[in-house]
């Protein structure tokens, strides 16, 4: 008999579909012929020499003996514009917002052919210290309300440039999701006196049988009620509502935490497209009793289908207790 | 400037992103060689002649001549299972149903080489036919409480097999995105007295460019708010919040009218990969004033990526108003 499992931070249900359900090993990807990708490709907008033609502009440059690691940039099509104010208008059923904010580039590697998961702990560290330095910065931009820093690695998972790379947008305004998960979260620590993230981290914690692997501040695991095969959550140990707070210490510990799970993926599945997402609380709420910043990793094995898109319900053909037993045990 | 605009019945943003926008013209599916197909495949299960070796069971049909135009069957892997009870489970943080429901498969004609979009709409009216008799059969059973009528056609949408099928899935428990939704629109009835769907197809109409086709009793039209490029609502003109009191009448129109609405997608955009699904109230709530069912049809013709699982908002790169008008001047 399948089991209908509640999400309890989002109150989702999600039907683990066990009587569909494939060993992990058959979400494995199926590797055709592999490309051999080269380390610098001239038509490339993110590679080293190609910055002054393709991508003058930067908002942050890390560095090492004169050369840069990590650049981030204007996204050059960008979703939102940066210039402008932020205006409310309604009109009858047309209400609209002026599409204001930032929306930027994260090119994480001068290496065209690397991927994240193979990259050094140290440098995934310049990474993620760049993401704590513009998410800081851009949040003192008084149009900006929500800040979101996510990676799409691989065809399925929406990017089009294979260089290394990741995204930050800034937005004006709160996601609706985001207002009605606070409103669960917030019910739940009203009732319970504690925060829902800090509970389930302890009872994951106890129970062991969904942990992937666990760092000194960060533990990486696979939720009871995942959406899909090998979702996984990736929680600080310390209470924070917001990722622009992550103290150095945690920087460099989620770096160690991020390199080990994505090398279990890329080691176990074949190098899956997948994307991350760090979900923080809005910029202008802090230290909030009820939310808890985290990282999501969403492997792109599965496909979306009507079932999902027209009921907000979700089918996993894997059990999550599986899908953690299986990349504990990926070694790497 | 891009726009964000606001989706009146899910209160979701959507960066309309003018900056990025292409012309409908470039969503066009490009098609490589274009497989030919059998009108018979001796492995298909949904094939005439492979009933009684590979899909005895069946829970409908509909026949002409001594010939089944449509077959409804239970889904050889079913999410759900038919028997068994509804049990609900909390133990700690994990919160848990049995996984008991129905699942079926609308086998939509014989023809494995036919697509929904060229069936004669007499044909398409037994479709619909099919899915009516078996929503309400299926509400009368007490364990469940939400019925889902939905297509994945193309494997971007989802599918694994060719022959034109649709699926219907009845859950024991009302998704929570459902949920959400009711808070909303019973806000908007509470507020203004009047259905928030009512409201917007009047306004539509009223407006004219969103608008993709009308017949008697449903109009087709692309939402102010589009989650992604072509997304279309159909929308019944008579206020009723359960699918399974459409009337004859209304059956016979939308069968005419879903045929139009795919006939300019299939010409229009090169036959793309899409999802449709029928939005219906839960079972045992009926006649509401503040919820109105319809279809939504979604085209798989880009990819959700990392912002838009991070944030629950979406990025179109088309204008609503655009591609109205686009599928309008489709010649069919």
């Amino acid at each position: 008999m399948p089991e209908i499992r509640q999400n309890l931070v989002t109150k989702d249900w999600v039907i683990i579909a066990l009587e569909r359900a494939k060993r992990p090993e058959d979400f494995k990807k199926r590797i055709k012929t592999k490309e051999v990708l080269p380390e610098y490709e001239k038509k490339c907008p993110f590679c080293p020499g190609n910055e002054s033609a393709m991508a003058p502009e930067e908002t942050l440059r890390i560095e090492k003996n004169g050369k840069w690691q990590v650049r981030i940039i204007p996204n050059k099509y960008p979703a939102l514009s940066k210039a402008g104010e932020r205006l409310r208008k309604v009109d009858g059923i047309k209400r609209r917002l002026s599409g204001v904010g930032l929306h930027e580039v994260v090119i994480e590697t001068p290496l065209h052919n690397m991927t994240t998961a193979l990259l050094p702990e140290k440098h995934l560290q310049c990474i993620i210290e760049s993401y704590r330095q513009r998410y800081n910065e851009m949040a003192k931009d008084n149009r900006i309300e929500m800040i979101i820093i996510f990676k799409n690695h691989g065809e399925a998972a929406g990017t089009s440039l294979i260089h290394p790379h990741s995204q930050i947008v800034a937005t004006p305004v709160v996601p609706t999701q985001v207002r009605e998960r606070f409103i669960n979260t917030q019910k739940y620590f009203d009732e319970n006196l504690e925060c829902v993230f800090c509970k389930i981290l302890a009872e994951e914690l106890k129970d062991g049988t969904r942990i992937v692997l666990e760092t000194k501040h960060f533990v990486a695991f696979i939720p009871y009620a995942a959406m899909s095969p090998f979702h996984c959550w990736i929680y600080p140990r310390r209470h924070s509502s917001s990722f622009g707070d992550i103290t150095d210490d945690e920087v460099t510990d989620l770096a160690v935490n991020l390199k080990l799970t994505l090398m279990k993926y890329y080691h176990g599945l074949n190098d899956p497209d997948f994307n991350f997402v760090i979900r923080s609380s809005p910029t202008d709420m802090k230290k909030l009793d009820f939310f808890h910043w985290y990282v999501s990793i969403v492997p792109r094995i599965t496909k979306v289908a009507g079932f999902e898109l027209g009921s907000g319900m979700f089918i996993n053909s894997s059990l999550p207790e599986n899908d953690a037993r299986f990349l504990r045990e990926v070694k790497i």
